[in-house]
């Protein structure tokens, strides 16, 4: 039992390979406000969504040996390129639960789509992986169809903060028009970066219900810790939250601002 | 002068971030096709354009110590963000000559320029670096005037194809317009990606001569071979160039056809 409350008193590790997986833990201290967090971004290496698997692999396994580490009770990969390439090793090569992305998104997609006809947008990694379709068949069967496109100048739109204007409304039209001509009725945000241009995605993508995945996370990861009796005590007050970065703390504070409305600790810290 | 002879025989090692060094290894292969090149780009960890000095001279220490390894002769620093950050760490420590892409493009700049004012377009960090600034400070002396601006989407645009077109322009015009203003009559491409945008910017800034330092750089490694007998044997013949990288050989063999005319070997190395 002693080992139990000590258990549940841990903190939940979070990681990303920069400032996006932020969207998520935001949620993530809405749903669990008494949770502590640690949150790892690694952006000595970021972006990862133009990179290989066995690259992407090999970095989330070195996270998850440094979050595991500091104790965590449970990991949420907040990144969807690392979820969509690294989940299903990390999950047989670690013991504690350990929650992606995508199958939330695919969820919520579900249970919003009147047509069957989902779309997904992601980086280039995310979109070849398939991860999203292969998801979407063996949660919803045959009765849905999935249009994908790869975004790869969203990332740099957002961290150069020009998340509106017309430069960012020309990049939207140029890789959604496709998708809107197959008539998809839900469009999956599969990048943590993108929420923060739902609004000129919105404007291009006229009647069409855009799920942004980290809330549905933030459900799933609070499923997941109830049942493995992993919930931080009722009487625990507001959990602390802590970041680790690879690279200098400066540039990931100064960016923060954008994804996070709270002033958090952010250290730095060397894989090996 | 056994030992001299090999010496000289020994490959120029050449590095960058990724594949736009490539740009200074075809200008060696055009001016000094006998020397072998071992060309080695961090694609796990591109780009360095927005990381920190500390982060940017750990993965040039590590880059370095591969190619002495692997026998070079002398080491050309084929990124601008890790010549503007770490070439003098590397001087100082590195007994071999080591070659950067600024001072070469600063002399080229000077050579051309009539009214003393002088632009430099790089990434975030070359740019805050100040690393140009301090060069033709110490070249020219007073009577130059240097204007900067970091141009953060130039080497996103070009690693997805998109080198022409509306959006382009609008973003080479958005990064451009304020050093227009400034009246200059010189531009240094400060970044081994911007080359391939060199139509575009030559249409938004008329008049203005612009620097490709790649040119420049080899100039720079052949009077450097020649002081310290380093050139390889005139009877030798074409030398071999081996790529290394340390994400997964596709990608960069995919885009490598963009700054590179010819085939090339590309392996995988992971930096330790």
């Amino acid at each position: 039992m002693w080992h139990m409350i000590q258990l549940n008193k841990r903190p939940i590790g979070v990681f990303d390979s920069g400032v996006g997986g932020l969207t998520v833990a935001r949620s993530l201290r809405k749903a669990l406000p008494r949770e502590k967090i640690i949150y790892f971004g690694d952006t000595a290496r970021v972006p990862y969504g133009n990179k290989s698997k066995s690259t992407i692999d090999r970095f989330s396994r070195e996270i998850m040996d440094f979050l595991v580490e500091k104790g965590v009770k449970a990991v949420v990969i907040a990144c969807n390129t690392a979820s969509s390439f690294s989940l299903p090793f990390l999950r047989n090569n670690y013991e504690l639960p350990v929650i992606g992305v995508i199958s939330p998104g695919i969820k919520k997609a579900i249970s919003l789509t009147k047509s069957g006809r989902i779309g997904i947008i992601g980086t280039e990694a995310t979109v070849n992986s398939g991860a999203y379709h292969r998801v979407l068949k063996r949660t919803g069967g045959k009765q849905y169809r999935m249009f994908s496109a790869s975004c790869p100048l969203f990332v740099p739109l957002v961290e150069n903060r020009m998340t509106s204007g017309e430069i960012t409304l020309r990049v939207v039209e140029k890789y959604l028009t496709p998708l809107k001509q197959k008539r998809i009725d839900t469009l999956i945000l599969g990048c943590t970066h993108y929420p923060m241009l739902k609004k000129v995605i919105s404007e291009c993508m006229k009647g069409v219900k855009l799920v942004d995945s980290s809330e549905a996370v933030a459900e799933e990861v609070r499923d997941v810790l109830a049942s493995e009796d992993l919930i931080v005590p009722r009487n625990h007050k507001t959990g602390k939250m802590t970041c680790y970065v690879s690279d200098a703390p400066d540039n990931f504070k100064k960016i923060s601002g954008l994804f996070l409305k709270e002033k958090v600790d952010v250290k730095k810290a060397v894989l090996r």
